[in-house]
């Protein structure tokens, strides 16, 4: 247990939030900043909105070193409308869309795509069980005559995670890095577009954001609907209808967080050191054994199993008892999961670690 | 002034909310119920939270009299995306979707449908300026032959209000509810679908909730995408991909008051009470002029002007500058207007009669 009784969570998202985060939104809960009302009834349409969503926009592109030619847009409906969304706005008539199947995200992403035009998947996981993303030189069927090539950066489900980036000439790298936007530094102009739901590194569920080169949305049809169009948001300044606005509003508080603690690089660095220890915790004896390729495996969902499965429910149970919470793995793949984004201490993970001993000793 | 510095917020969504809600918020904020984390980090696929999804869904149901044919769902996207997502799953091939063009809202919804199929619009308010709904026996080209005929049925912007219910034998009557849903007493089976924005009535900025008469649901085209689907979202209550939780959790909050204010009746009443003693004073002098047929006037938007236009900037200046805020008319109508949802207390709209009488005086 830690300060205001709060305990260790590993959930997958939504996910843990920085306690100072919390602790401000509470302050301000029942009348922000002395105007007298609170930001869960401020009209969208007022000042004091419009300073929260620029100073948000304004400190993520500096966080993220995103250029002028690329858009930022507070959606919603989470990635899932992405899967759609996206397809609609850039899928070019005769130019294929190009899509890495790494699991389940990715997979969702490919159906929804059939469901709009021509798409070739370049890499299939599932024959090794999503256990590995491969040598982008051995993806099969890559063409430079492609609407984009579409990645999933972190597989939350099945603990990969991408630690390089396909380059492939004029065609529009499109990521969705929902489970680790803001974990790492990467390099936007290397992608057409971004997208991810915020409830893991950037605030509470309810909110998505879409980074976009502008050039981009001159792609869509005239005749998609003016919700589903990128280029309605960026018209409005994401206020085309009414936006989340709470959600916009933590989010701005956790990007000053990030910010407070040194920014991206700092950031990355602790997501390293946390990712490290508990691998090599992991990797120490045979009592536990990681799910996937050492060479794609995900900073931010950490899979592993226990060598005697009939104990990982009692594994999760106890850790629970202990305040460390949320650490049982997708039903699809069972086992467990820690999930390690921004907000989780490296205290956290020191104690996750320090259980994992102390279990392995009773149970060896 | 009030309670805690806060102001009266005449905002016309997103827009007041009850200050007990607000304080249970900022309770909770930290640490939910002593779970350890706080709602805005709590996992959609935990125990917890379906109890907060039940909870809500139970409370709507019961306050508005929803009967088990009918779904409720909790989406993202606002009423803007409804626009398109109803159309989608409720035209039927070769019959006309009904509309009834009262105003903005109504417009843009119009506008939407017909991106995706056959439209007919059977009241064209413009001709009227907006200013009345009139009768339905004279609407134009009304066919039992429809898809579904479909309302707006509080137009937040030009302060009327639909207070009878088209019926059309078998045709499935569609209304956007978003400004007065909760605040009446409505029939639900007598409508094919309801949906509506959170952030007037039911909660903050960031959740649409749709009442849907189950079998509609079958209407839909297979190849529509999953997340535009109402099926999907039934089969998995609300869960098919994560859902804004914490503005489902104040939702179920403000449910909750509604309830201990002593039900939809209850609230109706005061709402007819606020509505008539602001009208009253409107009409009591030439001063004050309403915007609308006194018929069709809104209980939940009502809109007036100042017979020497020069003084509404200076109206709405003052009001704001005696805790009166968000009177300003839409910039399409202007004047002002005072939106008078459930969380607006008696008191509130005392005051602002007050300062009416005591501007007329000044300035007659």
């Amino acid at each position: 247990m830690q300060e205001a009784g709060r305990v260790y969570n590993f959930n997958p998202g939504p996910a843990a939030l920085p306690l100072e985060v919390l602790q401000e939104v509470q302050r301000e809960m029942v009348n922000y900043k002395g105007c007298g009302y609170s930001i869960l009834e401020m009209s969208h349409r007022g000042g004091l909105f419009d300073g929260i969503l620029a100073k948000t926009e304004a400190t993520f592109r500096e966080l993220m070193g995103i250029p002028a030619d690329y858009e930022v847009l507070f959606l919603q409906g989470g990635a899932s409308l992405q899967f759609s969304m996206l397809p609609m706005n850039l899928m070019v008539p005769g130019k294929p869309a190009l899509y890495a199947d790494t699991g389940t995200w990715a997979s969702k992403a490919i159906k929804e795509a059939k469901l709009l035009g021509n798409v070739k998947v370049v890499f299939d996981g599932k024959k090794q069980g999503y256990r590995q993303i491969g040598d982008f030189s051995e993806w099969e069927g890559v063409t430079r005559e492609a609407s984009y090539l579409y990645i999933c950066s972190n597989n939350t489900i099945y603990g990969t995670q991408y630690h390089f980036f396909p380059e492939l000439d004029s065609v529009p790298l499109v990521a969705d890095m929902s489970s680790d936007i803001l974990s790492r530094w990467v390099n936007v102009p290397k992608f057409g577009a971004i997208f991810a739901g915020a409830q893991k590194n950037l605030g509470p569920a309810g909110l998505t954001v879409v980074i976009l080169r502008k050039d981009l949305a001159g792609r869509a049809p005239a005749t998609l609907p003016t919700m589903l169009k990128y280029s309605t948001h960026m018209a409005d300044k994401s206020c085309y209808n009414t936006p989340p606005v709470f959600a916009i509003y933590v989010m701005g508080l956790v990007l000053e967080w990030v910010k407070s603690q040194g920014g991206l690089s700092a950031i990355e660095q602790v997501n390293n050191a946390k990712a490290a220890s508990l691998y090599e915790r992991i990797d120490a004896t045979d009592f536990y054994a990681g799910t996937c390729e050492p060479a794609d495996r995900s900073k931010m969902n950490v899979t592993f199993r226990i060598h005697r499965e009939e104990l990982e429910e009692k594994f999760v149970k106890e850790a629970a008892a202990q305040g460390l919470v949320g650490l049982k793995g997708h039903r699809s793949v069972g086992g467990m999961r820690a999930s390690l984004y921004n907000a989780m201490p490296l205290a956290g993970v020191s104690a996750l670690i320090d259980f994992m001993t102390a279990f392995e000793e009773k149970h060896r």
